[in-house]
């Protein structure tokens, strides 16, 4: 070969070294335990779609980013999220499954976003939905907010607050303000946290508020309390719209039921400057936050919609949801320094054959695997410093010598590596010690 | 909406329903587990990558199958396998890993293949290999076979085999003949279970290879035996080619250990006749076939070769490794019934609250869930019956009744859905019994 290819990726694509998958791998597990605990079904939805079907909705940055392209006369296109694919399935499969149907899915999807640190063109997502066929309980709009508790709890999380809101509130009270398009204003009030309230107040006017109407926002956002000090505040408001008020009785309903599922009220509070996707969410919304870290945004949202499938079908398939957005998470914890990668092996034992002990190394390889210890044998020749600084290097935590002492004794010498503690132990014991 | 879009996928793509893909979960899970128990490590490298680095061998059916597009002045591919980006991974990252290099991947690959049955433009790969630094010990090659073995032992598989082969014995065979390209020759031995050796023989012919040396590669191709047996034939040959005696000794070598690693012999046996990929591997080479099925062909194939990462970097990179195709195997065994797919669900118990019994049947759920066992409530309303069938469909093993003679005893009716039987424990005893 006189010319090489520089072996290098495409800008924006995550790549790990096999420590950092490890753990990588180990939270991804993680979450879909906790997403199975609870009763959720995986599927696996294909990463082309048809650009007919996937960009169905159409419009919007979505068709910008999304990566599509020609094959034969077909025009195809890489999914963007998974929501749109589980749409598909539901409306595809619809007559096959079981509702409420309960998925998980967690899988990459694709963005051609704009290149900057912090943002992926491919990143895992992990979704889960409950789809309705005509109705779904409120109380399913709970269970959500639990399972992002279970899973962030065994993530090894503490302080983290899910917040959590009614769109319908918000909806009611802009009715009961005859305000139309409250999408500006909403705009305006998700920036609550970023601008201040005096912020908020000003841009308001700007839209052409009266006083009035700004002085009852600011009621309405000055909401504070405790999650039944809130609810109890929102009715005193004594808003006469019916929306708003099955939006508060919601909202009632899905902290009461949140409390039920065992999340603790310091993890999940009401917000209610928390709005979300707006052309989307149509009832409970969900952002989840790092309280020590809020500048790495929402790790995980979600919510209640009416309508999934709107564009593959006629049923109506009310459901609601939640994502995490894995690869970005995992970006993110890393560069706060709150994951430490390089203390880890898969691998429970290296075993280093002395001289011609390879056969025995062998048989003592099959059974710790038997035994269910992952083991690997260092099959290559070199000094026996070097095959330590192999363990050491892949932070395999324990070492097992076999020569020709060992043998004879079937005493083997099992060194820990992060100690330098070493001990003369017989197969069985080993493996007792190692497991 | 007055115009839908059709909800379907392209075709060659495979998706499953979720009891399917419980199963075929299950079998990915299993595969990953082994190969961790060997000490393989994880990577993930991106479906896209940059056209000119994983097309830089170029050529072939590759070329025309690749999943090629521009987005911007980016040419990009969707990768057509996983040995291709693990050749760029460790040229990339060569300083950083530690050799030899045990890596495992599973993953999607992408190629856009004629439309045939059992053919897939998006399927599973799951890869190991283990890559030399300059060396690579031959006993590695013995144990490639120890892990496909006990991949499938445990996937449930007992009647299969490895065949195993050298290709250097072959090489060196023909070496001795004075054959040059013998690219034809080994294309129609390949055929021999196919056509028999008559017609080897008449192709042979047809190749212009006069009766003296048929009958010489039909010496070599007729040997037959056990192992032991073939290596001892194969010596008794007296070919006087050192490339020959190489691969003779080497597949000795690989026979002892492939024994030492603990597989029986009836499931690893020499078939001088297999060669595989003939431009890529250059000794052992491996493929499995389920005994009472050859007619789904290698289930799992693979080999040494001398040199990994020759477009992308000087550095001597040998290895040996296997890849199991799981979606064509999925759906082989699927087509055969060889797997049943539909009294499968990972949720152990239903919960079925009674009237407004809702709120302790989620504290049901939390103290099952707690305890590890999965578990959904059924939220919706509705007839008990209805609710039932649903835990029936799901095929979900048990259900629990929570109402009021159960919330004022604290003993739960726990129903089997396989038998009928019912049985009334309290919470404590129900979770032992679960589990």
């Amino acid at each position: 070969m006189s010319t090489l290819v520089k072996p290098s990726i495409l800008p924006g694509f995550m790549e790990l070294t096999p420590t950092d998958q490890i753990l990588f791998n180990k939270m991804m597990d993680t979450i879909r335990k906790n997403y199975e605990k609870f009763g959720f079904l995986p599927i696996d939805t294909p990463v082309i779609e048809k650009s007919e079907v996937l960009l169905a909705k159409g419009g919007g940055e979505t068709e910008k980013q999304v990566y599509r392209f020609q094959k034969g006369s077909t025009d195809m296109s890489l999914r963007f999220d998974l929501t749109v694919p589980l749409a598909r399935y539901v409306s595809q499969y619809y007559s096959q499954l079981n509702f409420p149907f309960r998925r998980y899915q967690i899988g990459k999807v694709y963005r051609g976003e704009r290149n900057q640190k912090g943002r992926f063109r491919e990143f895992y997502q992990c979704d889960i939905d409950i789809i309705g066929n005509g109705s779904l309980s409120i109380i399913n709009d709970a269970e959500i907010p639990a399972l992002i508790y279970s899973t962030f709890k065994e993530l090894g999380f503490d302080a983290f607050t899910i917040q959590i809101n009614n769109r319908k509130i918000l909806k009611g009270f802009f009715d009961s303000l005859e305000i139309d398009d409250s999408t500006q204003i909403l705009r305006t009030i998700d920036k609550l946290e970023k601008i201040g309230q005096a912020g908020v107040e000003k841009e308001l006017a700007e839209l052409g508020l009266n006083p009035e109407k700004i002085e009852k926002i600011n009621a309405f956002i000055s909401v504070k309390g405790n999650n039944a000090g809130i609810i109890s505040e929102l009715r005193k408001l004594n808003v006469s719209n019916e929306v708003f008020i099955e939006g508060v009785e919601e909202l009632d309903t899905v902290i009461k039921y949140i409390r039920l599922f065992g999340v603790p009220e310091e993890n999940c509070k009401i917000n209610l400057s928390i709005v979300r996707g707006l052309d989307y969410y149509t009832g409970t919304v969900y952002e989840t936050f790092l309280d020590d870290y809020p500048s790495l945004g929402s790790i995980c949202s979600g919510g209640r919609y009416d309508n999934l499938a709107e564009y593959y079908t006629k049923q109506k398939l009310p459901g609601v949801g939640m994502s995490i957005g894995l690869t970005r998470l995992f970006y993110q914890l890393r560069e706060a320094n709150l994951i430490q990668a390089d203390e880890t092996s898969l691998t429970k034992v290296l075993i280093i054959p002395m001289n011609e002990y390879t056969e025995e190394s062998v048989e003592v390889a099959n059974k710790l695997r038997e035994a269910g210890v992952f083991s690997q044998v260092y099959l290559e020749s070199g000094k026996v410093g070097k095959k330590f600084g192999y363990a050491d290097k892949l932070s395999i935590p324990y070492v097992i010598v076999v020569g020709e002492e060992e043998v004879k004794t079937g005493l083997y010498t099992i060194r820990d590596m992060t100690t330098g503690e070493q001990r003369s132990l017989d197969l069985e014991e080993a493996i007792k010690c190692l497991k």
